[in-house]
């Protein structure tokens, strides 16, 4: 599933309007709904983000390969709910009913799985809370950023990482300033720990400067590193992949830079592109 | 941090043995310690797979990226703690002592956070039991794959989905035969999703035959796709990047084949080539 999102395409020197197809991320709910004794009872076990579609087949999937079933046939049903919600008005909640409580171990869904309802790395309280940033983060840094250092910090990000070079499977994530010096990279095999240990260093020793940094990371760009980054007040996110449409969204809505597909001559800009100056 | 694993390299005909360099994935808990009316508590908040190293910066980041702590210096202390684990013998627990406790919202961490310790998505149960198969689960069937198949399957992944082209943005998941046909093909923002996703309709659509298929990932091999191939029994997993230092160990304790950087011409080999014909 994907959404038509405007994109400014910056090209042999020139910044083109086109409409560009955009992967959507929504959260989704798991409710788990079982026979606790004579009474039914529904508990969310996990929000994961994930593409809309094939949502029964995610769900019967993760409850089997994180063992919550056995056998996929202990589901007697399963059913999208929730209101249409969001601008693609979706249904973000799903509820598996255990058609016999014997089939899942409970005491293990509680130990493991409930939550009540999320987890620090991959999910948010409830949908209506997800975005945990308050309303005074919206950004009002203006660093401005020359089109050139932009197609730069990628390979400023490479350079820095001591761990690329030699397994060719790492993240990373590079706090630069706009005259391209190098502030701090941090790498992981997650990108969303790259971008904590990034944060924790550089708040830590002082260093974050908004008004004239951005951020650079490899791969994607979802909703999690977007938060992660407007948590710390930065204004502008450039990444080396494509962004979702929630990241999208994030972006606009508090007025952060978003750039993705950065290569050596070329780059997308999602939102705010007055942050960026193109002189050719 | 990364450690050398022997891997055989398939390139221009020839398979020749090498020492490669894999990033260590490894879990860490994140312990949250704070005084509650008169009585210190420790709460696990989090289990996360994090690349060793910066430890304390990866827990600062994540405490303040998600809004556990506004300000980092309501952290007292931070320890890495627990004896030493594994074979890189490491300590993969940290202790954070909050100075104050009216600095955290301990309401809010028992709402969001506790959970006793695991997310189904990103976490485990406990450090100690963190891998979640049976020794059932061991793999007997033996799939012999020709080595043009596995050079082709990502191909033959991409041509199967239907969002990449269009997005350049989404993660896919693919059950194949030996053959070369295409079973099923599932598409996610998530890796992990999009990997649910193929596993619960191909359980669903009783399609799954592991003594004669394989499964291609897009992007890196981590601990998680590992684990989720094997709950589902599937003896080979080809993934088109790089693998982490936990998805080789976890494949050779079970006997998975585990493929990786396959290309048009070459693909590395971390476990069990015994299921990989090589026919010039």
């Amino acid at each position: 599933m994907n959404s038509n999102y405007k994109v400014l395409k910056f090209r042999s020197g020139n910044l083109e309007n086109f409409d560009d197809q955009i992967s959507i991320e929504e959260p989704l709910e798991i409710i788990l709904k079982y026979k606790n004794k004579e009474n039914w009872v529904e508990n969310t076990i996990s929000i994961t983000m994930r593409t809309p579609g094939d949502d029964e087949d995610l769900v019967t999937g993760f409850l089997f390969n994180e063992k919550v079933i056995e056998k996929i046939n202990y589901i007697e049903n399963i059913k999208v709910s929730g209101e249409k919600v969001g601008q693609y008005k979706l249904r973000n909640k799903i509820i598996v009913t255990i058609n016999n409580s014997e089939n899942v171990d409970i005491d293990k869904i509680k130990r493991n799985f409930l939550t009540n309802s999320s987890c620090g790395v991959c999910g948010k309280t409830s949908l209506d809370t997800l975005e945990i940033i308050k309303k005074d983060k919206i950004l009002k840094s203006i660093p401005k950023i020359h089109h050139k250092i932009i197609m730069k910090s990628p390979n400023m990000l490479r350079q820095n990482q001591s761990e690329f070079s030699k397994t060719g499977g790492i993240h990373a994530s590079g706090l630069f300033n706009i005259s391209g010096e190098v502030i701090a990279v941090k790498e992981d095999v997650g990108r969303h720990n790259a971008l904590d240990k990034l944060i924790g260093y550089v708040l830590k020793n002082k260093l974050l400067d908004n008004s004239s940094q951005f951020l650079t990371c490899s791969g994607r760009l979802n909703f999690d590193l977007v938060q992660k980054a407007l948590m710390a007040n930065i204004s502008v996110l450039i990444g080396v992949g494509a962004p979702t449409s929630l990241a999208i969204d994030l972006a606009n809505k508090f007025d952060m830079t978003l750039v993705g597909f950065v290569k050596e001559d070329s780059f997308n800009i999602y939102s705010n592109k007055e942050r960026i100056i193109i002189k050719i």
